[in-house]
């Protein structure tokens, strides 16, 4: 492939693989899917999206919001809390695109009220559990009061991201999560479906989406790591290795046949310093045998216990150690596909 | 200072106070500074190293020595395991400009030595302690062969970079680390000083090249944190909070006042996942008040305590979450400088 630095393979066989099946999944469950972009970021990648027939997305940031826009993507949630300072380009963009931003707290809708006389469309982000942002599922109060203050303004629904799946320990722990925030939201849609007959279920997390089969009362799901999957899913046993639709080439610079130690050109500037536990220590990605047309896995599980800015440190097999040579390239299953992909916009596609 | 979105600050005023003081000690030990530009990667903060006179720089990677060779630097030394697979753009910049690279074992010389019969200067990387990559500097066999290999090349001398220096748990065990490095490094001038009379010591981490005092038979040193320093470094009793030189300006998105926390627009992909333990606890970076010219330190020591893509979570005082509203911008001082700027390539100069 001609790989001379760390470099990015995207495995767009993979990719396809894994969106058929979401779509397959959410068209089942009679659930819209529109998918999370903050994963890839990227037109090239969004264009094997289009191809599928998906017509709504979401993204992260305004910033995300305007590439996806000039790029021909007509209808775009902002999946992060309203951010006051932005409003000007939020108006602008709602003047060109189907625009959903996030309210997440009676105090964001009333300065979203207080700072722009243009009709906007708004979720209320909904904490079903997470604690990270959004107006507690119970909290009807809180709720109404958001919605009231924005009265003035289109309300769509309710959208929770239950990212508290990414610390179970178990597959069941997750789906009881799921189930949990299923409840949740399905109470807050009989609340208010008698004012609002209309208003859409959005759930999140790639985990949930899928693992889960019960889907009730849900008319939305936004996954995004589906589409390339991780280290950190596979470890969550949500996906297989042979999932995962991308992976870092890097050099091998150095062979320490002491500490059965190879160090590779591929550090924390190209997988980003995510890491997940194994048997208690720290893993930054796992090597996976590399050749010019395809990824392998290995006979056994070997992984980068280290990273600085440029080195990784692989702790190796003494059968590994023995068959790798200086100039060798070998692949890096990243742990969290998310960052490794915002470190890596030059990425290739894999040779097929 | 019409920040909108995440934003990284450099104080320029602050950069300079800490390259003047390095250049300092550097000078008053009689030793060269060969100042480290993966900390900042950018030529407009390498012109304020011109400005200081310097003519010789450090890098950590084949592109970054080609992007500042572009730029005007003509002594460059690439500070990391050679690459073979980048052998041919090696070979084109050695003929433009003064290039080292580093050679960190017999099998690393062995390569160079089969694939190339231009004449490259090289250092032999040392490995005093930090078992990342070089050979160990009581090896002076391993030492000699990989020299012997390379007798058609220039061996310029022994660089080491002690990065355990930042496992240490005190000034004190730094200086011990400092001091067990010019040791090893001593011996090894003295082992080979009758073949190489002229041979280069090269040392190079932030924490001892600012703390330490003895440099006997130092040469030359690498450091490149130190222009910006960080938490890291704080917290390892390196600078103060008032010397740091970069802080990402982010908006506040939104308030919970019954977790007293505070969600920022700033995640991991601005901070990056650089973490260090507070209190046993992770923290991703230090909060200061922000003004339109300047950030100061708050009167209590207060931490982003979690970080995903583009949220940060700040766990507050409850004075602090009663003077913060949504729409104000706090500053953020970074766990690792670096990796911080790395993600924030269009940084801005903080106004004066």
């Amino acid at each position: 492939m001609n790989i001379t630095k760390p470099t990015l393979l995207v495995d767009l066989q993979k990719c396809k693989l894994n969106l058929q099946r979401m779509l397959d999944k959410a068209n089942s469950k009679k659930v819209d899917l529109r998918p999370h972009f903050k994963t890839h970021q990227s037109i090239q990648i969004g264009e094997i999206f289009k191809e599928f027939g998906l017509k709504k997305i979401t993204v992260s940031s305004v910033e995300m919001a305007q590439k996806f826009a000039e790029n021909g993507w007509q209808d775009i949630t902002i999946a992060f809390p309203f951010n006051p300072l932005e409003i000007k380009i939020i108006e602008q963009l709602s003047d060109k695109v189907e625009l959903n931003i996030l309210i997440s707290s009676q105090i964001s809708a009333q300065k979203l009220k207080s700072i722009t006389r243009q009709k906007l469309n708004y979720f209320i982000e909904i904490d079903t559990g997470y604690h990270r942002s959004g107006i507690l599922a119970e909290d009807f109060k809180q709720i109404a009061r958001a919605i009231k203050l924005l009265s003035a303004h289109q309300f769509i629904g309710f959208l929770t991201h239950s990212g508290h799946t990414y610390q179970a320990g178990s597959i069941q722990e997750i789906l009881e999560i799921h189930r949990d925030t299923i409840d949740k939201m399905k109470i807050l849609k009989q609340q208010f479906a008698s004012e609002f007959p209309h208003l859409t279920l959005s759930i999140g997390d790639t985990p949930s989406c899928t693992l889960a089969e019960n889907f009730e009362s849900v008319d939305e799901m936004r996954p995004g790591n589906f589409v390339f999957y991780d280290l950190m899913q596979l470890n969550l046993g949500v996906c297989k290795l042979e999932d995962i639709a991308v992976c870092l080439a890097c050099p091998v610079v150095d062979i320490n046949r002491d500490r059965n130690e190879i160090v590779i050109y591929g550090g924390a500037v190209h997988l980003s310093k995510e890491h997940i536990l194994h048997n208690s220590k720290e893993i930054f990605g796992q090597v996976v045998k590399l050749t010019d047309t395809n990824w392998y896995k290995l006979d056994e599980d070997i992984f980068v216990i280290s990273l600085s800015q440029e080195h990784g440190i692989i702790k190796a097999s003494d059968e590994l150690i023995h068959t790798i040579k200086i100039g060798d390239v070998l692949g890096i299953i990243p742990v969290h596909s998310c960052l490794t992909m915002n470190l890596n916009k030059n990425f290739k596609f894999k040779s097929t």
